[in-house]
């Protein structure tokens, strides 16, 4: 338990986990609109000490106590568990901001990015603001900015996301990955050699290192995996394009932390390169790296870690004046998680102490 | 120098690199269809004993002298090599099967790809006949099957290109950043610091290790790459659809050997998935490999070292009845370069001796 100004009471839920890791440092970090912070995670990592705005906290098992006089609750747990926790911490008069993708779809459940839709977050019918997947997070500041001046109409997405997107498990599993394959010259010559030499395959459904893995999530009709469903169910709702025209392919590379999107994006509009770069460099929580003459354009190990998404690779379509294409990179715990759900949990702050 | 049947006399050029050494591999284990093979590559292999058909072949300087009575020549040095060298060889009355993009463009180079436009092979009045780049190659047996059924109108392309694309360099330089980077936890997280861990970037313009990079090739107008348009022209050429949109964005990805592509396609008529895997399955060249319950999806570590393309993922798109998503691996070496420049050498050998 530690105390800062007078700001409303803050619960950070998940503490333990990647996102958590986050939302820890993003609390030390940015502006203390909070008065006590509280942690909690599961009961295998009650009693553990962690550090929060430079004072150490120790951890609380989840349980409806923690809950008696919070404000604010910062979830970061698997979705089962936000989908139980949730309303009892609601119940108890708290606001719960969600990362999983519990409530995410739900209709009197707001799923807010405060760069594209913040007035959503005052109507909140159950108590509950959700905030969007990684890879839908990373892409829908800048689509949000560009279809503001050109009207959005139809994304055809490629991903490449990062170990971490699965959590702490993912990071383990590549760096484990990565320690047995290192620099063996034998593999990744021959069909099949990686499934015996990398060991665990963790959450992943093939070898991760040296590899590259078409899937994200469950099965879901048709052959979809619920990830690719998600980019396109929560970019509609964020942008309140219900016909929007989506269609996304997941697929995991081995890069521990950044998710990276390649971005084909067909608008109402004519599109013009440098003006559309420039409505990107003008817009909050964007860095526009674009200049493929010097070596400019983003890429994972030069966006984690950061806040912003990146984009570059910004080119209009030979073949279609209307549309777009561009390569974007952020941090998905950072960019594509806990940085939101920092954004939404202050502008309910900012709410409640108004 | 070594004998075989009575066939023609084939010179292999390139033979000590990335591509040489699985066109070796091809002709040892495909059918024996040429007489005398001949093995040559820089003054600066020259003298070196490579294996072919089980016989060691003493590899010669490029040299006008080396062609005097070769019937066919497959080609695979670099674009400049090609440039210089195949007007010397075809002047001596061999045919050139080029893998580089010196000829590919070529109006009367005719493009070909056995599975697709055999035919053009005939049609040679250069005596030269190129190869289409690796990123073309691994997709366009897969569209001209789809492009038979349905009329193929557009494509959107995100590429996951291995570090040998960039040839043995860019193979020397992924392992040697393996090496380095091996499961050191401290990497990955932070801005930056891969940049100093990885060593040598090689032929890449940032790490690739624990990396993506959006980048393949040289700057072309309007922030293309080469890489992009290649992709583009190849595919028009090929499939003879001059007016096709086409759309790449090309991303280098942490693999040794094996390219994939995320494809977006829309046709002239409606699909149907089962009906498009169907096609898929029996098209010769191509395996489908697409039961994601079964976990069951392409990967470039099953598919490295193996000859055909392999395509899963395949869905139709939610909002758009006309279009598949799918995503195909293929060994970029051997699909996307060796066993095409064999195929047609094959067609050019049956022609010369019938
Ligand atoms: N990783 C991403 O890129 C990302 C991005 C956006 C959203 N999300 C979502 O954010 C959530 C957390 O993801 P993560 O990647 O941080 O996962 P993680 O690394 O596995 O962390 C999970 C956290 O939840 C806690 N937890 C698990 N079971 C619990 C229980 N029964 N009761 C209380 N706490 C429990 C864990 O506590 P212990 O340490 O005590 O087990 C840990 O703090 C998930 O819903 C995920 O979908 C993740
Ligand atoms: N890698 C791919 O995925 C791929 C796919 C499709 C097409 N291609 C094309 O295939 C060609 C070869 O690519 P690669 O990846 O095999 O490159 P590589 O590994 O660098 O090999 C280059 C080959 O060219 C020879 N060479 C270089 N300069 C020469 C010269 N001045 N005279 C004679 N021989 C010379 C080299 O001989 P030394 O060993 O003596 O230097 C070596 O055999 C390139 O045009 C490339 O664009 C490559």
């Amino acid at each position: 338990m530690t105390r800062g100004t007078g700001g409303p009471t803050l619960a950070v839920v998940g503490a333990t986990g990647a996102v958590g890791a986050v939302m820890l440092d993003l609390l030390s970090t940015r502006r203390n609109v909070y008065g006590e912070i509280r942690l909690v995670a599961s009961p295998r990592s009650a009693g553990r000490t962690l550090t929060v705005r430079g004072e150490p906290v120790e951890v609380a098992a989840l349980a409806p106590e923690v809950f008696d006089g919070v404000d604010i609750a910062m979830f970061g747990v698997p979705e089962a568990v936000s989908a139980e926790w949730a309303p009892v911490v609601t119940s108890r008069g708290a606001v719960v901001v969600d990362n999983s993708g519990a409530f995410r779809m739900v209709p009197d459940v707001p799923l807010v990015v405060p760069e594209v839709n913040p007035e959503r977050v005052r109507r909140r019918p159950r108590g509950i603001v959700a905030s969007p997947s990684c890879a839908t997070l990373s892409m829908i500041v800048v689509l949000g900015a560009l279809h503001r001046r050109y009207g959005l109409r139809e994304l055809v997405v490629s991903s490449y996301q990062a170990a971490s997107g699965a959590g702490q498990d993912g990071i383990d599993t590549l760096y484990e990955q990565m320690e047995k394959v290192g620099g063996d010259r034998a593999l990744g010559n021959r069909a099949g050699d990686l499934r015996g030499a990398v060991g665990e395959f963790g959450p992943f459904p093939a070898p991760l290192a040296l590899n590259v893995v078409p899937w994200a999530g469950e099965v879901r009709d048709g052959g979809w995996s619920s990830a690719e469903l998600k980019i396109r169910d929560e970019s509609r709702k964020v942008l309140g394009l219900p016909e929007l025209r989506v269609t996304a392919t997941c697929v995991r590379v081995p890069v521990v932390t950044a998710h990276s999107l390649s971005v084909h994006a067909v608008f109402k509009e004519r599109v013009e390169q440098r003006e559309a770069q420039a409505v990107l460099a003008a817009s909050p929580g964007v860095v526009l790296c674009d200049n493929p003459a010097f070596q400019e354009f983003p890429t994972p190990a030069d966006v984690v870690g950061t806040d912003p998404v990146w984009v570059g690779r910004v080119r209009r379509s030979l073949d279609d004046p209307k549309a777009l294409d561009l390569f974007l990179c952020g941090d998905n715990l950072r960019n594509g998680a806990a940085l939101n759900t920092a954004q939404v949990a202050e502008l309910l702050a900012a709410e409640l102490t108004a």
